[in-house]
């Protein structure tokens, strides 16, 4: 069981290492960058390069993880091989390998990953899709050796499955930035909220979010929502306060 | 040790069964709603109260945990003893017990709370302030029965800890909420995106957020933001999915 990686970043590096901690062998890496890729060889062990036209032709498994507008164009200069092509990305349809692969498919890890972080895989929901049914099998155990938890989801469905990733992650991250901005401003050190934090994602393991939720914008206490309004200097930030005050509000005038 | 209980909602749920659990005895529950009052006061086996002239006059403590809007109309109406008297709200400023009682203070838990859902005071930022200083010891002591983690902050301060708190929890949630509905209209069960919201809120323990982020608002990845806001049929939904991808953009700039 041999792979090729394209692609060095964050999804790359840890998806990779964990393909070969659960026994694949990752034999190549490809980045655009000697530096990432060199960076990630070493760490596998492995060689790498930066031409598209010397990968090798011979892997089972060719795991495109590039960001979606690189990946039309990397594809586009790979050459034909009998290996499965497969891409990491949730807003991206398996078409992309139409013309260029005979056996193709997508591999969706549902986390965030940075190079530098260890996640548990094992929870890690993937989801999957293969172009031939005869595929179905071969990506069902590389994804299954890795977590516990692998269906299959056409790109239609998993395109909504990654908008809302965006939200419950990106936005919810530069949420955490803004309060801890916020914070900086009164010298108070960020690590008090995470009790708070921790708590907010603990709580919807046994609750709906929207019987999870509390503060003044439930409430519409429009006494606190306008001091708080008030005490927001940078119009973005007073933008977006009004704007989840106002939507958080409308979900509970519809419950 | 008698604590008189002055609210029945999901702080003053949480917060008097944590006292009484720590040992002190709440000895009154008074909330304007019978049904209210009641049920505390069942959890707690203690009486209970609508009226606000039959409060206990000898409590050495009165946990005021009302609505903001409240607060101060029920302060009003509290004949003065010599207990000391605290109340819970991260934005209401201690003064608004000044001219009614000699003797109070705040104590504000960090936390998001709800009436049937257990959480671990022993982490919990408790956040006191004190109009006389011969106070001090008693309310941390009562504080530091309940948590490990207990220090002073002067009103105008925690009026900006609670703003954050609002970020970083009430809005967080809600954006949890949005990805939901979004998962909801293609059918997808809401706990595909647990072990992300996990991670997310695990990462800013060992990043900051900042480094934390990823995500196409980012990378700021044109491409793959225009495909989900023609995604987003929701106005609102368009609208906050915008000013946040903005805003990450901003915050990455200014770096």
């Amino acid at each position: 069981m041999k792979i090729v990686c394209i692609g060095a970043g964050n999804l790359a590096t840890r998806l990779s290492l964990a393909m070969q901690r659960a026994g694949m062998r990752v034999g190549q890496v490809y980045s655009h960058t000697a530096a990432s890729a060199s960076q990630l060889a070493a760490r596998l062990e492995c060689p790498w390069t930066t031409d598209l036209s010397a990968l090798l032709p011979d892997a089972d498994l060719y795991v495109f993880s590039l960001k979606d507008t690189a990946l039309a164009d990397v594809i586009s200069q790979v050459k034909p091989n009998n290996g499965l092509w497969v891409h990491t990305a949730g807003s991206m349809p398996m078409d992309v390998f139409k013309g260029y692969a005979s056996r193709y498919g997508v591999i969706y890890p549902l986390q965030t990953f940075s190079k530098e972080r260890e996640v548990d895989f094992d929870t890690i929901p993937f989801f999957l899709e293969v172009a031939n049914e005869q595929d179905a099998v071969f990506l069902r155990n590389v994804a299954g050796s890795l977590s516990g938890d692998v269906r299959f989801m056409p790109s239609d469905k998993r395109k909504s499955l990654h908008l809302a990733a965006v939200f419950a992650c990106n936005f919810t991250n530069h949420i955490y930035a803004l309060a801890g901005k916020l914070l900086a401003e009164q010298s108070i050190p960020f690590d008090v909220l995470l009790p708070l934090i921790d708590e907010t994602a603990a709580k919807i393991h046994t609750l709906s979010p929207a019987a999870a939720q509390t503060g003044p914008a439930i409430r519409y206490d429009e006494n606190v929502i306008n001091k708080h309004l008030a005490m927001l200097a940078d119009p973005d930030m007073k933008a977006i306060y009004r704007l989840l005050s106002q939507s958080i509000h409308k979900e509970a005038l519809h419950e």
